[in-house]
């Protein structure tokens, strides 16, 4: 004890929804408080989980929250949101998922029977990844502490021998490869809340990634890099690559996959769609001689028809993630500070 | 989906703080709910965590959401407690604990310095246990949906060869150890809420049990069963075995450890100090002719001094807790439907 708060008092002595919500002010908090004081070289990685030894079997272990609103959606539910959630951080770490935890915060008050749908929707999802949800808890906060119901799942894998992702692996010139249209999931969200005052057919993209990733690293395990763009969209996790790898990120706005009516909601209510979060989707560094393969493998699944090369690892700006724009000129695409979301998961 | 909720919706169709209390009310939803629809092998145990196999290697797997009131109470902390509640359900499950995650749902406005204090709480309960927290997630819910912080822990580690943590183990005749004193954490929290209207020095036993309950697995790898009395107190962790066991225990309330304020403020609030939470004890199942050996290691280390046989497996009341009072009658010692305290983890 005694040591003074990473975090300067002086800007923030309270926490802001911005701190949730996977930008500047999420990684600042995340670096300093928890990363500086929680120190070890598995936290160091900075992946979406940890992969650590046991014997001649690498294991990857991960942990989310889910406090999504509202809980059901265009799409999906929370309770399939946990499940898939878990499933493709641990699956970007090339790990395949095995194990699931789930620990349930509900609100005194919420309706046994939209628990029992959450609850049925998990075991689908469970189902259709492949998993099983081995150990839980339950927690019930008085009327007024909590939102209805957040779930936290963990999640085991194992990484098969040969496969390891990590953004220090990355080489100038690989091809960066996104599995399909960007933004559906927070649109979802959106168009689910009250505030939201137009009629859209936009459903959230939850599904879940480890068959599509596994044809994948069958093929191809020596993939340097991936990453699920969930929270922030794809412009956070590009940023968080790029710095970490200190290397340069170039994408072409052409190329990026989104639907019309996605595009054309954004415009409207003056919304980045890449800053909006997907559930769905993959993006991944390939070297240049394997993007084709990896191109082709991805289009034969229902869950990566619409992948596309979207840029590359360049010499400059090293760092810093460009793109360049529909009419030619160069952007850089910073962080934003907090998400346009709150609470998209 | 489609499937009728398996709760009675007549009975309760919303959600009480008993659901959550860690008695019968707890258990009928875990068991309807969750495990008959979760349904497999490893949850079927019913143990504090699952235990599978990769390759030669067993790991344990848990997980808890911790959502005390208040966060900060004698003795001990929201950050330290989410640390050991984990550390010490990994223990029970016969397993060293190893890494750790942190999932924090934070409610907006929470002040910096309070968040800081907890990290480094974790951090200090780590490094006592000697586990490292690897993976994290962070998420912010708007004022007024949640109660200031709440944190899951998920856990793993390693079970050693030869350990096999069951109630299917237990034998007539096994012997009940209780590693110490009961009911200092459930009424330390009380002491801590503002309705508490007396002063007591009374502290929480929060602590990590691995090491000492790796002293006794070292010498006696072959304990057939171990439980920490958290919520719902011995009674209810005794009345889960013997449940699941099908055989009947006796214990005598002379024998059980309980310090004289404890005693003495249960009496005047009516709280049966039976139901009421542990955080640093272990409830260990011993065959008779290592009862001796057993209490000698627990004894030796500060946190098992007060080490007492409470009780045996006996051939009577399968499936029943009967406690023989200080007066000579038997009691029988049931399940609560809630809690007396909601929200002591």
């Amino acid at each position: 004890m005694g040591l003074a708060c990473p975090i300067p008092l002086t800007d923030y002595d309270k926490i802001l929804m911005a701190h949730g919500g996977g930008g500047t002010l999420s990684h600042q908090l995340i670096q300093k408080m928890f990363f500086g004081h929680f120190d070890n070289e598995l936290l160091r990685t900075e992946h979406d989980g940890a992969v650590f030894s046991f014997g001649d079997q690498r294991i990857a272990f991960t942990t989310d929250s889910y406090v999504v609103r509202p809980i059901f959606f265009p799409g999906g539910d929370i309770g399939e949101l946990a499940v898939y959630g878990t499933v493709n951080d641990l699956a970007v770490c090339g790990a395949e998922p095995l194990y699931i935890s789930a620990g349930f915060i509900i609100e005194e008050g919420f309706s046994m029977d939209e628990l029992w749908r959450i609850v049925q929707s998990m075991k689908s999802a469970a189902d259709r990844a492949a998993v099983k949800i081995v150990t839980g808890d339950t927690k019930v906060v008085d009327r007024g502490k909590g939102d209805k119901i957040y779930i936290n799942t963990s999640g085991v894998g194992l990484v098969p021998p040969g496969v390891e992702i990590s953004s220090q692996k990355i080489q100038r010139g690989d091809k960066i490869i996104l599995s399909g249209k960007i933004a559906e999931h927070g649109i979802a969200i959106l168009s689910a809340r009250e505030e939201f005052d137009f009629e859209t057919s936009v459903k959230s993209d939850t599904a879940p990634l480890n068959h599509l990733i596994k044809k994948v690293l069958e093929t191809h395990p020596d993939i340097p890099m991936m990453r699920d763009p969930t929270r922030g969209g794809i412009s956070s996790v590009l940023n968080e690559i790029a710095n970490k790898s200190r290397l340069g990120i170039l994408i072409r706005e052409t190329e990026i996959p989104i639907a019309g009516d996605i595009r054309a909601i954004c415009e409207i209510l003056g919304l980045d769609p890449l800053y909006i979060a997907n559930e769905g989707k993959v993006l991944l560094f390939v070297p240049e001689a394997k993007t084709e393969s990896v191109l082709h493998i991805l289009r034969s699944d229902p869950l990566g028809e619409h992948a596309a090369i979207i840029g590359e690892v360049v010499n400059d700006h090293p760092g810093r993630v460009v793109m360049k724009t529909a009419i030619g000129s160069n952007r850089i695409v910073d962080m934003l500070s907090g998400e346009q979301l709150p609470r998209i998961c």
